[in-house]
């Protein structure tokens, strides 16, 4: 075979073999193909796509260049849930604690952020004491014990995606539909979750800007994790604006104890129930309004905040923090971002808060950047509240005041001020 | 600036901007940007093309990455020829010393084949004692003394283009129009002539397969020209068969010799004639019907073959080769390829004879390898002859008989015979 013979395949939209595609992840892997050939490729499938086949042979190759996890030991059926990204999304936090305390399994491996998304992982090392490196023996007793875990994702996992990942990265070929499904999904298959569950957010704040493109990744996700032989499911949520009142690592891990407390409700909370009945419904615990049920009383009864509890207490961290939130390290300073004029809010852009937020010390910008664990932005407003001058929309945190200004005026850009009530688009837009 | 910005630029057909395509083109040239994000933008061209005034700038950006010759000690107007790449394509050999006698000045820089098509200056080192690398003060010399000179490219001319032509070949992303032509014009502009005629060849042994691609590169190099300040003319040729007789390094110099000897008349004297005419119309030598008679002229006279015999000997070449074909290296054996049956000849496909007379030893399959100067085929026939079951159709030569086979394969791929009268195309189809 012939690297150039394959670039040239797809270039001109012919289908490939499944031995080229096992051909030429292969080489690239093991540094035969050099990255320049890839990143031609890479090109060429952002502009002519993949076919269904060939997207499945491309996660089934990437998935099988690295460990596969053997979940046999856990006593139950296991449901994985997976975000394509977003600000604010502290809902593995809520729907983990959830769907354990209704009887499933939760294995979870998430990932740190970069850019303007925040990631899981780094959410839970702003709980003081919390472990987030735990090997593979410990993962599954927790798991077995308390019904989920959420640990960084380690070993030898997929190098397929990780060396293409950080090849798209730098050459502008991230946004191909066929590329993020083969990425996300050779992850999910080779962490080995019996059922998964994607939610797929669209929006300012999202890969895929629109609605059309949110269902086509969506849709190609359920086929090739449904051809891997697993029970998968998606959600298609909105991404215009932040999800919830925090943007911020310790301020996201508050705001994930209000929900499970019972006393925030709202669009962050419709979402999570709906996420977690989803995870149930895979999981065999009955009908959609059965499982949406239950999932309304794991937080009622409190047994998910318990079950929370005892997840953070079993990877070292201090489950004192759900009560007690002066635990937290907090940030020196503070600002606030003030409405110019009365009016409705019309917008909030999620991207441009993440880029707030980040220039506050909340995210990323490079690999090796260090996270302030207590900067970030609390939305005291949200799309359709009507706010006259001088209402605080926005509270911004952070330990270096010089951060604020930048910061604040990328947030201030996010905000729309309209003199007509708004729609407002619903938080959960689809379900495949 | 960014690289990934500028990639999504041209992937999102937006225009760059002069600056950002000088940043994009130094950057690369000096190593900052490496060949991976390099290579994902070629591509993105490959698919989105570039606009005129992108590629002008291009052009004229790879222009000055290296020297530009200064021609000004040359005494009088120089005019340039440059062909698309052909099989068979001996053109150049003949209409410089052609012009020469008419009274321009004719300054070749020509470059070595690689794969099917053959090069100029692999045809000239079949001479013996013939001498391609000659210091640019002698270059001068000669073509003042004699009107003409043809030499390898030397020296620090566009190493934009060598790197980046070295990257497209190996990455799919030679057949840009855009390109294609800023490779071509950087080079022409470098090499300092103050007119161009470029020979845009078009069919099966053609980068162009169809007219209206070779319209477009046409069109667009003659606009990149006449913007650099140089009087710029195309002609658009047909490549479907090969060009004259032979297609090998010695056997393409002998029917140089036939041709300027006036003996051998046909298609290949035609392009000749009509290329010649219109470098002399660009020479300021009158209309056109009046360059194609001094074209003419200068064969039935004898100058041109006069001025063809001082090239050589100027260049330490033997210029009894013209006259004594004995002179030159001869293959061991030869091989004839007959009619299978009786028919008129429909097609010889000349990417597949080219690769024929690449497998007897006439071509290099890569870089370094060596070619045999006596090795390539006689085509005996061509298309629209009427030939009967075995008659002689190409004589292969080669010094290694295990080459026949292979080739002989090959040849016998390219040639089609049917029972009715073929269309034949005409040579020149087009004049820009």
């Amino acid at each position: 075979m012939n690297i150039c013979d394959i670039i040239f395949k797809t270039k001109r939209k012919n289908k490939l073999t499944e031995s080229e595609i096992k051909w030429l992840i292969k080489g690239y892997v093991n540094g035969e193909i050099p990255d320049y050939q890839m990143s031609a490729w890479l090109m060429a499938v952002c502009f002519n796509s993949l076919t269904v086949e060939e997207t499945l042979t491309l996660t089934e190759v990437m998935r099988d260049s690295g460990d596969i996890l053997d979940l046999s030991n856990i006593h139950g059926i296991t449901v994985d849930k997976h975000s394509t990204g977003g600000v604010g999304d502290k809902t593995s936090l809520i729907i983990a604690p959830i769907c354990a305390s209704c009887g499933i399994y939760v294995p979870k491996m998430s990932g740190r952020g970069l850019g303007f998304t925040g990631g899981t992982i780094d959410k839970l090392e702003s709980i003081p004491g919390f472990q987030v490196d735990i090997d593979f023996e410990k993962y599954i007793d927790i798991i077995n014990k308390n019904g989920a875990a959420i640990i960084a994702q380690s070993g030898h996992l997929v190098p397929a995606d990780k060396k293409i990942y950080a090849l798209r990265d730098v050459t502008a070929t991230v946004d191909s539909i066929p590329l993020i499904c083969s990425s996300i999904m050779s992850k999910k298959l080779a962490t080995g979750a019996d059922c998964i569950l994607l939610d797929v957010k669209t929006g300012s704040g999202a890969f895929m800007k629109n609605t059309e493109d949110a269902q086509k990744l969506a849709e190609l996700m359920v086929q090739v994790g449904q051809n891997a032989g697993k029970k998968c499911r998606a959600v298609i949520t909105d991404m215009n604006e932040p999800l919830g009142n925090a943007v911020g690592n310790s301020l996201e891990v508050i705001e994930v104890c209000e929900i499970l407390s019972g006393r925030e409700k709202g669009r962050l909370y419709e979402l999570c129930i709906v996420l977690a009945a989803n995870m149930l419904e895979l999981g065999g615990l009955g009908n959609t309004d059965n499982c949406i049920r239950l999932a309304e009383d794991a937080i009622t009864s409190g047994r998910a905040m318990e079950t929370f509890k005892k997840m953070i207490e079993a990877q070292g961290g201090n489950p004192k923090i759900t009560e007690d939130y002066s635990l937290f390290k907090r940030a020196l300073y503070k600002y606030e971002l003030k409405a110019d004029k009365n009016g409705y809010i019309s917008a909030m852009d999620s991207e441009k808060i993440g880029m707030a937020a980040l220039l506050t010390g909340a995210g990323r910008q490079n690999k090796n950047d260090k996270i302030d664990s207590s900067a970030g932005i609390i939305l005291n407003k949200h799309v359709g509240d009507y706010v006259s001058q001088g209402d605080i929309i926005l509270t911004l945190y952070s330990s270096v005041v010089q951060n604020f200004y930048e910061a604040a005026n990328k947030a201030s850009d996010a905000i729309e001020i309209s003199g007509v009530v708004p729609k407002i688009s619903p938080v959960v837009i689809q379900i495949i």
